[in-house]
């Protein structure tokens, strides 16, 4: 029985791969969903795991993002640049992560919801690293991609910066890096 | 440099999201590409790991897990039940994963391409595990696909029993969970 409840969330959570976001994988036309990015960011988690600015575990670090956006189930993912801190989608995201783990023994669940809220909180080492990878990830589509969501959203290199500044709390090397890529952006007009 | 190398190698496998596989995710006619799968597959491990067989490092299960699928990259995926073990295949994936890997610094790619082997070998705790958790994918998906690939390939039980039966070597529970869902479609048709 044990078992089974947590073969049940795992079929559950499978509708992550009908979740879309912003981002479309390089050189197709689809929106990537929110699964296959999960993945990818897991894996560049691990491939750049020394750029940490503090010691991390890295196996919470996978565990946060394998959960990070299993919330989307229920609230949808929503971009980045129309993200409002409002306490209202905060409730609905908590409540959803909440429900959604409750599908698994209660020990489990709890460890899950904890992983989630400390994801969100971007207070300790893993979870500003996990944000700053997070982050990072249309810093390596979009300027492959002709600017893809930047271009659609009509997003502006000043903006850009604004909203990815906390990727540094993460990783110092990594938001060099992404400053080097607002500024070709902007240079080849893939950023306002 | 290094870093730069690191982010051409995350850029390249992207493609993991346009590989597609037999089975498709739960509801939905498309088929399910391996990036997807392999974020499914990495947090089934972490959900399930308590049914390991053996003393596992979960990390090494989870990055096994985030690299299996890429040499499919170079060399497409082939459905578990017309795979055939031969050394040419074999030379082909190797090939592929040491291609692939090498665009990363020399150490990483070094891990990367072990762990990759590891895997495949089939013979440490990790990979016996690793390997049960990815043939675990296919009996959570198709019985809620109304048999999914296994009525449009015409699998068998027997052939299901016989080509999964290695689960067994990574978990007990798990192999036994798969028998009764080996009988349960078979009584609804959904194996031969």
């Amino acid at each position: 029985v044990k078992l089974e409840s947590q073969i049940e969330f795992l079929a559950i959570v499978d509708k992550l791969k009908s979740v879309n976001r912003a981002t479309k994988p390089i050189g197709l036309s689809r929106q990537e969903n929110s699964a296959e990015h999960s993945w990818h960011v897991m894996l560049t988690a691990l491939v750049l795991k020394e750029y940490a600015n503090e010691q991390i575990d890295i196996l919470k670090v996978l565990k946060m993002l394998a959960l990070h956006d299993i919330p989307e189930i229920e609230c949808g993912d929503t971009m980045h640049y129309k993200k409002i801190n409002s306490e209202e989608r905060k409730l609905e995201e908590t409540a959803a992560a909440t429900k959604l783990f409750s599908e698994l023994p209660k020990e489990q669940a709890d460890e899950f919801l904890s992983l989630w809220k400390e994801f969100e909180d971007q207070t300790s080492p893993e979870s500003k690293f996990a944000n700053a990878v997070d982050r990072l990830m249309a810093f390596i589509l979009n300027p492959r991609n002709e600017g893809g969501s930047w271009m659609e959203f009509n997003i502006s290199a000043e903006m850009a910066q604004a909203k990815n500044s906390h990727i540094e709390d993460g990783s110092k090397e990594i938001w060099e890096y992404v400053r080097r890529i607002i500024d070709g952006a902007r240079e080849k007009g893939f950023l306002a």
